[in-house]
């Protein structure tokens, strides 16, 4: 029986000895890659904080000590250790255990994550909490050098610098996000590691100290004083966490489990909140991720044993890229941005081909669209190429930079619609209602890649102000025969016999053709399928109005949806038959694609039931 | 002739002697202060600018040189160069120019702005934009020192400073934003004003030697990059703008016309972007500016000569922060944040009685929403007194970080609705649209002092998830003795004579019931005032589907508001009346608050024409 089976609670670990600590992390990592391998997931980054977790568990009693993951993706280690070994398999599965932290799944998540850059506003806020409630334990924020290039995270820094609560920072330097680390703190962090790595001795002799009651802590306190004094009159006057008010440890090996156990102790010693610098590497212990962490990043799935991936098919995001690299042949003014995505938006080959075009601005989702925005403003034509949940963080520069001037720009909004097995934070599902609430938006939503590539050039060419494209993550769900997209706004396809209209857009349209086909023989059915939809074509209104049933299928949120502004346009067109919206109402956990659309009452059989119960009931 | 008046185009300063600029210099104050004590407006931060200004102009050329003015109130002496001198007068006032930097006001104004820590990277962008389209000019952003707490300015430096474009950020440290500035970047700007003010001696020998034709530019370098190393050895090395990639240049007194020209000769000389560290004094050259900058910040208008303001009447944030003062009394739970707006939001009071309790974290919106929701994760029960337009900075904190847990927050959005003076990038008008494509989130709108006390304990208390309560800037519109609110979701004042309901909410109320009493004889009509307008009581929609008529009267944003989500509600519901919306369907321009009620239909004027002639079609 292995080490790891006999752990149920977090407090298990701390009756293990030095050596028995050892052991779990190849068991750790073992359990890791053959679940991955299975599941798929996020395997490089958790490999590179096996030991790091296990020193928290070992230094920390949780959940009275709390643990804010940032981005979160990298928490399996951590679930492994509070009690969620037995389900693990279900990883990332429908029903299954989340690949995020998720209070909702554990006392000992203490904060959702899967947006990056958050872990120390929040640690700070639950540090906070422990003083103005008088209650103790610590609360240790885990951010990766990646996460650093976020503007949330200096806010964060500056903010709980300042403060005086028990919070300790772990930079996890992996010296990457997901794509190679840019800018300021990948340089600031390279000349942090050219520092002696001195924890060691260090805190032994704080440790010793320490542990003499009484006058232990005031006489630790005055020799950290004197280092302190020492420490900043070399390299450390530089240190950034310095001058925002943390006390920096660091840098350690994140990988020498003994040396993390030593630099937490000292790390809780200390009466100002800390930032701990530990270097890490992406995959360790595992070669074929070692060598390549962006592939091992966020996988589908691979053989355990010589790393083997499926070989990835065509999808969206290809489409895009592809499609853009084309006109930018003949477009010098185009120019595209990613925040910290070139792979996963498909724009690989376009940063190699246009480099001079091409801007990876980092994890900063705000400053890519007011710099976008500024693009436009100078003449060019630019392209924000972002994750529908990652858009979110850009919601003001979108109004305030750039609507406001009516500045053209385009977003290339990805992973738009359900998006498999990340869970809550990755859901594409609300750029529409937050994008619809700003004027001078236009939304073009295409069901195939030949769509897709008629609505960039509209968007690039034919729009003016914010022109968006959103498309999902994946392929299409069309066959090329049963749809030739043209330039129009909407397709009415009437069948003179129904009196029942059904009205949809994206990828979607393939499920309502399904469903309509089905029902052929039993109910006559009109379909009106939108490709601009927003502004809502006012044609598509009229169509509906001469219906005595609409129904409304759309992959996204209801509140602020295509489907509820549909219906308020409705009303005020006096329309007087019978209206309804099936759309996604909550937020929607970690499943698959199939099983989110049954989930929202999307997908054909659902779709099916829907039609039918509404025609019982028309009047 | 003031020489003032005779500059009818930027260029027109480059012809004046030294001299004369310097006697420009003070018409441009007596014209600011004379101007903003009748106009009310942005006065301390515009004093402080006046030197920098008129370098600007006489160094660069506009507008092949571009300048981004972050916040934007400090353009004010810009505005009075760029041939505005003789609008100068309707400063702020409806269909008078902007207070603020606006493109479709003049071509000088290069980029809105009015939100934060936004110049860096819209320059960023601009200058990007010139390379690619090879094209000539500088593009200098001028930022304050409060607004480098937001994170924006961060990523925004991240990615400039690594960039090679003919960018200059003027830092403008006043050491202070509109309160005190705090953290991290004040300190980091007290170490970097202690070192020596060495910019004359340097620019002089850069200047002369840069002149040479040919051999000028490498010698100058060479120099360069001496001096650099020497100056790294020393208090440089802990400059974080030079990590960031940028050369450091400063500091320089920012009311030395000539040290300004002559550090903005150096920086357009150095081949790497360029912060110019200014130190200014706000309110410079008038003494009771200088004595209380935050009191002559934003300013409703004063005596020119004493400086005297008149004194300040009842508000809805005044009533906010004693009614919190109140319920903090008896609950050590309740804890509240600002975003450097203690005084704006009320909070004086509550700041100083509970100290500990008070969080002010600086130009950082999107930090406090998860900083709050930490806090509220801890147990606490925290409030974010934020206005409406700033909150858009902080959507996706508010979804993923606090809505996907549930945590149970309160936001006091003040500034809701229609704002007098600023403009478009002011008004309160996206809150309800934007918070209402969140899931749990629950919005209450007061319309009287008395229904926010009521409704502010409804949102700690009996509301879980994210509770928000809104009000607008200024005082009630209602006398008490005309309503008296209770702890319903609603009121329907039911008029058994009426075929017509009009809906609204706010201190719109108001303005209905002026409506409806000026039509009293000619027209009968209910009235359905929403308290809680989200989500909207099922109760309230049951009871307009009784009537043939329903209007909805919204001070707030058209796409995605309460009117709209209303309508949609009334189509599932079969409803076969008639059915309109008046709310703001468009920016709103700088307008008083009358002016913006009577643009928006929302007067009580317009409310009865529109009221009669819905009466004429309803059959």
């Amino acid at each position: 029986m292995s080490l790891l089976e006999n752990l149920h609670t977090p407090s298990d670990i701390k009756s293990l000895s030095f050596e028995e600590l050892q052991t779990l992390c190849d068991e750790l990592r073992q359990k890791v890659i053959d679940t991955v391998s299975h599941t798929g997931g996020h395997l490089s980054s958790n490999l590179g904080v096996v030991e790091m977790t296990v020193a928290l568990h070992t230094e920390f009693s949780m959940p009275q000590d709390q643990i804010v993951w940032d981005v979160g993706h990298q928490c399996y280690i951590h679930k492994l250790l509070t009690g969620r070994y037995d389900q693990f398999d279900t990883l990332r599965q429908t029903g299954g255990i989340s690949g995020f932290p998720r209070p909702a799944e554990s006392p000992y998540d203490s904060f959702v994550a899967g947006h990056s850059s958050t872990s120390v506003s929040a640690a700070n806020g639950l540090a906070k909490a422990k003083k103005i409630k008088g209650e103790d334990g610590y609360v240790v924020a885990v951010i990766g050098d990646g996460a650093m290039t976020g503007g949330l995270a200096y806010e964060g820094l500056c903010n709980a610098g300042r403060s005086h609560d028990k919070l300790i920072v772990i930079l996890n330097d992996n010296k990457m996000s997901i794509n190679e680390n840019v800018g300021f703190i990948a340089r600031h962090l390279a000349t942090l590691r050219s520092g002696p790595l001195y924890v060691r001795i260090k805190t032994n002799i704080g440790n010793l100290i320490s542990h003499i009651p009484l006058i232990g802590k005031p006489l630790f306190r005055l020799m950290e004083r004197t280092k302190r004094q020492v420490k900043r009159s070399f390299y450390h006057s530089s240190c950034v966490f310095e001058q925002m008010g943390f006390h920096y440890l660091g840098p350690v090996n994140g990988h020498d489990l003994k040396d993390m156990q030593r630099a937490l102790q000292a790390a809780k010693n200390i009466s100002r909140p800390v930032v701990l610098h530990a270097i890490t590497v992406k995959g360790q212990g595992c070669d074929y991720a070692v060598q390549k962490p962006d592939v091992y990043h966020g996988v589908a799935g691979f053989d355990a044993g010589t790393g083997e991936t499926p070989r990835g098919s065509d999808n969206f995001s290809k489409a895009f890229g592809d499609c853009l690299c084309k006109l930018a042949e003949d477009d010098p003014n185009i120019c595209v941005v990613t925040a910290a995505m070139t792979n996963g938006t498909g724009l690989t080959e376009f940063s190699t081909r246009y480099p001079k075009r091409f801007f990876d601005v980092g994890i900063a989702e705000g400053h890519a669209v007011t710099f976008v925005s500024g693009l436009a403003a100078g003449g060019c034509l630019p392209v924000f190429a972002v994750y529908s949940t990652f858009l979110q963080r850009a919601y003001d520069q979108i109004l305030n930079d750039t609507a406001i001037m009516n500045n053209h720009i385009v977003l290339a909004v990805d992973r738009a619609g359900i998006v498999p097995d990340d869970g809550e934070t990755h859901q594409g599902v609300f750029d529409v209602p937050f994008l619809s609430t700003i004027p001078h938006v236009t939304i073009f939503s295409p069901s195939t890649y030949a769509e897709l590539a008629i609505n960039l050039k509209q968007a690039l060419y034919d729009t003016r102000g914010i022109a968006v494209v959103r498309y999902p993550r994946g392929g299409e769900f069309l066959p090329t025969s049963a749809y030739k997209p043209d330039y129009k706004p909407f397709t009415h396809y009437r069948n003179t016999d129904s009196r029942t209209l059904v009205i949809t857009y994206g990828r979607l349209f393939a499920n309502t053709l399904q469903a309509v086909g089905a029902l052929r023989e039993e109910i006559p059915l009109s379909v009106l399928k939108l490709t601009r939809i927003h502004p809502i074509p006012e044609e598509a209104i009229r169509i509906a109005g001469e219906y005595r049933r609409v129904i409304f299928f759309e992959e996204g949120g209801k509140k602020g949806g295509i489907g509820e502004q549909f219906g308020a346009l409705l009303a005020e067109q006096r329309y007087w038959g019978r209206y309804e919206v099936h759309a996604i109402n909550e937020f929607m956990p970690t499943c698959s694609v199939e099983d989110g659309m049954h989930l929202a009452g999307l997908d054909v059989k659902s779709m099916i039931t829907t039609i039918r119960e509404a025609d019982d009931l028309v009047d």
